[in-house]
């Protein structure tokens, strides 16, 4: 298996490599670049997805994803910058009943699990839990921004960038970074902190993203930015 | 102060006629009608604008507006049509926090009241309160379109027509209307259940939906058409 | 006819000097202000709206609101503030037809005279034209936000602030204004440039707004705020 | 470079064969299924796309996208189900006026080419024009849902299914499917009428996209649907 992987990483790496010349060629792939207020918007990283046992439990939490996202939220909170973690659950998660809030998804994935009366299941992690001042957002959809008062909400706060984190690259991940291009803000993919669950996709979205509507970046760098502004002092 | 408001109203029904005279001659006021399947739509029926005390406390609550929702509710889970409650409170209500999820309502009104932590404040009124199935969707604005998951929920379920009750009428009711029409579902705007904290204010604003953008209905004809469908026999 | 609209005006002042004392006592009317980056929203300022014989006709065009639009234009235009202007039309205006782009709105209003096809309907008035430059948004619904890419465009140009003209005041003008507070600008409203067809509804419009979604502001003051503020040198 | 293709596509397969094996343990690749009222959405199939020599310049265009689409064309005429283009263009395609309606997009990928005044670059390709009554949607963004009316029309002409076409499937055919779903829409991704200008994008999107959002469907299975149920006769 890991053989496996490891074959696919290095076919993608030549996939990729041959994309970017044509790219480069065609003009993608430029740089976004980070703007003057930046928030940190932490994706779907809450117990169903980052811990083990259930049907949304991630690759590269506890050891890369955690640990990267406790570092962007510490610089955030020691700059000011808005913190936003985003979740999922429903309050009727009857896949039978046509009034459920998980709209029509069930009939593509498990959402039905993320029952709101099951706070475990859809609670933020607590290596990274929110405290007083920050925003918890529960969404219905793949999306930050969709069905959400995101946008609206950075907006007024004067927030121009958005780093992205969490979970994962192929639903949640990649449908924020795309939203939050189209709404007007510089996304910023940390590529240290965001996963998925099945080998490939991570890389394959964070290329797409690279490529069209955000810029994928190491943490080191986005530690340094996020020290470099201050929200408060603008 | 009471024959200042019948004088209003009176001047204001005058006003109407005249209006009404030019809008038929326009081709303005015309008839949405009900579609094949309702939802009900419940906006900011919550303690601190249904209850005395409150700086969002409203006029006609106890005699009218509640009781009317009462029988809408009712008709609604004897026939299996949705329900959703709209409520608006703030995770940082804190004004002088640039990261406060008020955005900029507060720079207008005193939302800054509507601490989530403070559940009474927020909650639904007890004579109407939402039973499991039923949702409750948390807005931060005046529509409960506007920030929320309540199109894509009600396309979901194939509603196509949104009754519309609450407080008050000259913002979250309005909101509602108007973005429920622009979403594409015929808004039925219901006349006993829809009220106002100032004199007038409930006239004008039904005046201008029920030319504009959804028709205004009195009870009785709203509850006969709930009983005349039911959502799951479609 | 003139003697009932002034009677019906001094009846309005009143209600809202009632409805004044409540609001102050109760927190709402505050002021939002002016912010760092502006830009113009003219709302349907186009012939329907703005010249003799269609349903759509306005009051107060030629001698209020074309020329405090200009002047603000004017402004915009010396500093650099983008301009957006709004119009509807619709690609298949065929109120039978069930792919019609009206949505649901000809069953309220007389929108199906709004043929893409015939441009002089649709058309910015000429008085104010757009230049090269400047965005002409088509919408199909009230909101100059709704169904557009309005705040994105807003937010992408760390635009703030937006000041807000046309017509009606009890429809698309209004609607602009709660949406442009929901998405998280600051709304102005242009005393001067709004109008509506009937007595009283750009009042009891112009109050509602006021107290709870934007600034009511005369020209003068928004003028002497465009000229204070410049777009590029930020 | 052929053989370098189908190296990839080989160990694309295989690392799809192994993802589906853990999607299908864990509840992920259901069927979403046809609904009872389909709309054809056609994402920016315009010269820029599918004609040679621009930056955007699709592979796949003549062989495969545009028969196919045709025929899917041809059927939602002949049912009388709603047919949606899509294209992109902008008012204002200078890059260095902050006005400009690209938004922040310029700053990833070379839209700075679709300029609104110059139709050739984004007219509908002529092979399948639209005709009149069909309704033609200029977007800004990815998504055809983004900042356009989309969302609403739908859901005013009772459409609940959407068949999707066009380019790029790592872009704007992805991200309308994502919408589509949190709209509440069933998306039903064309396989033989997507494409993309770099190799494997293809395969790995429409992979994600039928594990998560929508059905990946072949012409045929799409072209017996749209014969087998009837827009009017509802």
């Amino acid at each position: 298996m890991d053989r496996e992987i490891a074959d696919l990483q290095t076919k993608l790496e030549d996939a990729f490599a041959a994309a970017t010349a044509l790219y480069r060629e065609r003009g993608f792939q430029r740089r976004i670049g980070f703007g003057r207020k930046p928030a940190l918007i932490n994706v779907d990283l809450a117990n169903a997805w980052t811990r083990p046992g259930y049907p949304f439990t991630c690759e590269g939490i506890d050891d890369r994803i955690i640990p990267a996202t406790r570092q962007l939220i510490d610089a955030c909170r020691e700059n000011g910058h808005p913190v936003v973690y985003t979740t999922v659950c429903y309050q009727n998660p009857d896949p039978d009943d046509p009034r459920t809030d998980m709209g029509l998804w069930h009939y593509k994935i498990p959402i039905e699990i993320a029952d709101q009366k099951n706070e475990d299941i859809w609670a933020i992690d607590s290596r990274i839990a929110p405290i007083d001042g920050e925003q918890v957002m529960i969404k219905k959809r793949a999306s930050a921004f969709h069905g959400t008062y995101l946008a609206g909400y950075l907006r007024a706060a004067g927030v121009d960038t958005i780093l992205v984190t969490g979970v994962t690259a192929s639903a949640c991940v990649r449908a924020t970074v795309t939203d939050g291009l189209a709404e007007g803000f510089r996304p910023i993919a940390v590529r240290e902190a965001i996963g998925d669950r099945i080998p490939g996709a991570t890389e394959w979205n964070l290329f797409d993203i690279d490529a069209k509507f955000g810029d994928v970046e190491p943490l080191e760098a986005c530690l340094a930015y996020l020290n470099s502004v201050n929200f408060r002092n603008d």
